[in-house]
């Protein structure tokens, strides 16, 4: 298979396992379920769940427990998504070319829906019977609050938004991004890893590494589309990070400079995987793509 | 002690608790860690944690494991607050006498430390050692998460929007309340009891039914307070329920009906724990303190 249907088959996978628990959850408002089901299938990249079925696979995990985990780690990107996309946060009317939650169900529900798919990933990976043991099952719960939250994804948004309108150096803007979607991203590969249970600590520093590497090469090339993108094939208008005063690789580093950041990176990244002992083959694969795509 | 004195003891417990992660949290966005920390210590009840810690002293769990189940549940109904209080919500502008997060810091960093502290709340239980099992850890932050989410707390928030300048059924207030503040009041005890780790079933249901009962009764009594009570006291305007065309009990029952259905159900509380083999003098009292309380 190449990388590209690795991926489609990872988005058909995480698909039926989020429709397995919108099919059961049954004493809730239907207005929330509908704003919560429809920004968790607003045709995402998913990339997130491709990494922990990468990553688990490589190193024997179960798949049904990497569902779950594949899940949850989506639960907490949409919510963030939702939430982002508020008036009072990015003000963004569209993603992915479709309207934004708050734009379909209004704020209120928007807010309620992203605050509902946060809770859904704690409980998905709590309420699932694992292979692997209960304290494995805690620490990959440890390690997903740790991502998301006050020493992680929700700094890097707080801290990307105090940005704005501001000038800043590269270091500045790469913290940003290191806790805004490094944290989660790296986060998907551990918890990969976690639920294989037969992972030593050099390879989860090796993966770790792996991740970060990726995480930033993922956003250095986002901004590179931001500018080079067309908004038909981005889903979004070609130019907001600008229109919205973000600080951008382009605008730092210059459009070369960007570029070659972002090879940079993906250099590390794969050095990182060459430390590993088992077939990488799939992450290496990924790695590569994320500085191809062109959305 | 008396109830009020054993009510202040948690609260000094949880603030502790509390605390102890601000000291340690590092690499965080200075605002949001602060609105984070303001909203936690806003001058709250602490009844959710009062009940964490009643409940399972009565059963004998370890008190250091009862504090971090206590700060978790206290998280979680801080960020709801916090939500709730936004313009696209409820907006309040005071809370308790004093300015709501978004007043203070601005609606994107509300949102965001709401966001945080919901996290946190699973943090705190994920990463802590405790004296039960990992199993029951698990199933703690399921009965949280569960308690919170897309089956309880936020789909009550979102029927309550949806109810606002309705008329609705006793009926469909009191879904309402039993997901809105119902649920994480019972999940509290809930807690308190699996904690203890020697709890039976039939325990769990009888304080299942104390916790549903006293939760219902709460919020007759919060009803009532709005009319009855002064803006001073209350720390919010006297009257705000009925200026928000926000249905209530004494609206749909009449004031006497109101405090006679509170009466009912503390008296149903109080026939739950005569079934429950253990010294539950404290929830007892607590139940009657809170169709007493003056706010």
């Amino acid at each position: 298979m190449s990388i590209k249907e690795h991926i489609e088959r990872a988005q058909i996978d995480v698909a039926s396992a989020l429709n397995l628990y919108f099919e059961q959850a049954l004493d809730s408002d239907r207005a929330i379920k509908e704003a919560t089901h429809y920004s968790l299938f607003n045709g995402g990249k998913r990339l997130r769940p491709f990494l922990v079925y990468a990553t688990g696979k490589i190193l024997g995990a179960d798949k049904k427990d990497l569902d779950i985990l594949a899940a949850a780690i989506e639960c907490i990107h949409s919510y963030s998504l939702v939430h982002d996309d508020l008036p009072a946060m990015d003000d963004d009317d569209l993603r992915r070319g479709r309207p934004t939650c708050h734009i379909v169900y209004g704020e209120a529900q928007a807010i309620l829906a992203g605050d509902a798919l946060q809770t859904l990933a704690f409980e998905l990976i709590a309420k699932h019977s694992f292979n692997c043991s209960a304290q494995t099952q805690v620490k990959m719960i440890a390690a997903l609050a740790h991502a998301s939250g006050l020493e992680g994804m929700v700094s890097g948004q707080g801290l990307d938004i105090a940005a704005t309108d501001k000038i800043i150096t590269v270091q500045e803007l790469e913290r940003i991004h290191k806790l805004k979607t490094g944290a989660l991203i790296n986060c998907a590969i551990t918890l990969g890893a976690l639920c294989s249970e037969n992972v030593d600590e050099q390879t989860l520093e090796n993966l770790s590494v792996f991740g970060y590497a990726i995480g930033l090469a993922f956003q250095v090339h986002d901004d590179i589309l931001d500018v080079e993108g067309d908004t038909v094939t981005l889903g979004k208008p070609q130019g907001s990070d600008i229109a919205a005063n973000k600080a951008t690789y382009p605008a730092l580093l210059g459009m070369l400079g960007a570029k070659e950041k972002a090879q940079n990176l993906i250099q590390q990244a794969h050095e990182a995987l060459a430390n590993i002992d088992a077939d990488t083959t799939l992450l290496a694969s990924l790695a590569n793509y994320l500085i191809e795509r062109d959305h």
